[in-house]
């Protein structure tokens, strides 16, 4: 292991240059449109401000270098941005599946070993890949996308949105695909792209402000709940689930299900385990932008185990949490500002650091070690 | 002040006789059907199980006097139950808000004195009203029943959903009742019914836990991120929101929220705090069954005043947060546990108890005298 404390981003985009171009040959959303006053990707219909300026950023891998650098950023673990390959045909997103995860171990082999005195083993870019979960597709290609993964040298996981075959991750249908991830140790991060449907969010002019900040994080907390209710943690305990955005509503609102699930005669007696219980399997970024926040989602970490009656072991939560940037998106807002680090790192980092029930060392474990051990990135 | 701690109820529903009448009445949801296995409320669509079981808990003083009983509940601060008065016309509605607010008031005033040594002067039941706050209502019939509600004795606030005038609660329309809220000192109960549309919940048969545990608490923090966004608490600094089930999600996705507004061209600069500020403003049920999530919401509430650069003030976070119960919600759902108290109710108490950082004293502040305070209930 490296002799000093290493810090690591789970949660960092990419558009390979690949799927870039598949963006630009589109006419339909999800499609990157031509302006006069740059490059324009659209990834949701009515989207606000007719999409985010889009560019180098999401693909030059000098960009993302320069970016980690600046932060004093020694490891990334990229992932394509949402929606992936969710708009595919089963065919196109099989191959494209193949393609870009193959293409993204390159971007990762190719890229810069981590300067470390007494190793030179580490990459500084390990990858997370995609596979192609569209309606229709065969479960067999999902199945060997997965081996392929799993057999990449430098891809340590997949990222996952929460539409799976097209009836979300309650599925019966993937639960081959759930058996296989956990056969191969795949970590899977999910992460949201729909958020929670319109209508809810009003008439008034908020920008992105309401799907992003509250759409995504429900829409994650849904499906972690949907794979909870539908026993996915009960038949594969060893799947490993690292959430976005510290896992969005879903600890606050444990206890509450916990409470609806035993009140309810429909799913009363179906699970193992108390609702609570599920959370302490679970790993989450700390991409929530505040120490009380990252304090109260270890705290339900650890607390899992007292819903483990043939347990007496303890559970430190932090070991579950991992630091992320979510670049390139939330870059600084004023121009003037381009030559300082972000802001949006700057608040995730110091929320760590100001963790006052966190020790050092469980701060050095949320900034780097637990991200190592989690994807099994080792010298 | 009583000489000892009283334990005071916020979140405890009925349907007044009245209201129950209205249901039955009714053809279309929401309704109260017959059925030769007991009558079942249905206030939502395609409601799992045909509805619920609704019996005189829902309308019977002496049951709702009982429950308090049995739970040591000194004092109750009862609401109608969700959907209140949106299916109506306005003119229905207008009529229908001021019988049902005399009736309520009439409910708490025949109903007893609270039994303390030295003060006779306290009810065990107070109500909060309701407007009728439907399409095209006019504004001033809206401001008359506000009047009526702060003119009547025992009522000490109202009970509001989500849904405005049609358009939800940042709708400019709703101005002058903000402003007349804030002027009589009018506390705001804010409490969901829609959740967040369908789509979401998936083909899986989950019961009713998808839309309660999680559904309820999104819509709640929806509305109240909305109305921040609206700068209605920029305008009516004195407005009192207390929101349903610890605020739904709306303390975990505080930071995140802040930081999506800080991003956003569209928002950035239109609020003139931090919307980690305006947790500060909110009051806070204590219906959530964890103590790490009353301990989390307590902290927010607590940081808020770190964003005031104008203040040195602290504040204690938990003074905000009141017990509730949710009653007739969440009964026991074995029978045979009918003789003993209501384990959802248990839950709560032994959440508020088992916070680590809360002394005494704030303990029995969550569970009475913060109330008392908030609603100006005094001897």
């Amino acid at each position: 292991m490296a002799s000093r404390a290493l810090l690591v981003d789970v949660h960092t985009h990419l558009y390979l240059p690949r799927y870039a171009s598949l963006l630009r040959q589109r006419t339909a959303v999800p499609l990157i449109k031509s302006r006069s006053d740059g490059d324009r990707l659209v990834i949701l219909e009515n989207e606000p401000s007719g999409g985010r300026p889009v560019g180098p950023q999401y693909w030059d891998r000098d960009q993302k270098l320069a970016f980690m650098d600046k932060h004093n950023i020694d490891i990334s673990v990229v992932s394509t941005a949402n929606p992936w390959l969710d708009f595919l045909s089963p065919s196109e997103a099989t191959s494209m599946a193949q393609a870009l995860n193959e293409d993204l171990d390159d971007y990762c082999a190719t890229g810069p070993n981590l300067s470390l005195s007494g190793s030179a083993t580490l990459k500084r870019l390990y990858g997370l890949g995609l596979l192609p979960l569209v309606p229709r597709v065969s479960t067999e290609s999902v199945l060997d996308e997965i081996d392929r993964i799993a057999a990449l040298p430098h891809l340590r996981g997949l990222i996952m949105g929460t539409r799976g075959l097209g009836k979300g991750l309650d599925d019966a249908e993937l639960e081959p695909i759930w058996a296989r991830v956990a056969e191969k140790r795949v970590v899977i991060f999910l992460h949201p792209h729909y958020g929670v449907g319109p209508g809810v969010w009003g008439e008034k002019d908020n920008g992105h402000v309401l799907p992003l900040a509250l759409g995504f994080p429900f829409e994650t907390t849904v499906a972690t709940t949907r794979l909870i209710l539908a026993g996915v943690f009960d038949r594969h305990p060893e799947l490993k689930l690292l959430l976005a955005h510290s896992g969005g509503a879903l600890p606050q609102l444990s206890s509450r299900l916990a409470s609806c699930i035993v009140h309810d005669p429909v799913v009363a007696s179906r699970l193992k385990h108390d609702a609570r219980w599920y959370l302490g399997k679970l790993y989450f970024d700390a991409v929530a932008y505040g120490s009380e926040e990252l304090d109260f989602v270890s705290s339900t970490v650890s607390r899992a185990v007292r819903y483990d009656t043939h347990s007496s072991e303890s559970l430190v939560g932090s070991s579950h949490m991992m630091f992320g940037t979510d670049h390139p998106f939330f870059p600084p807002i004023d121009a003037e500002k381009g030559m300082e680090k972000w802001m949006s790192v700057v608040e995730n980092l110091k929320a760590i650091d100001d963790v006052g029930s966190w020790s050092d060392a469980e701060k050095d474990g949320v900034k780097g070690s637990n991200a190592l051990n989690l994807f099994g990135i080792q010298s």
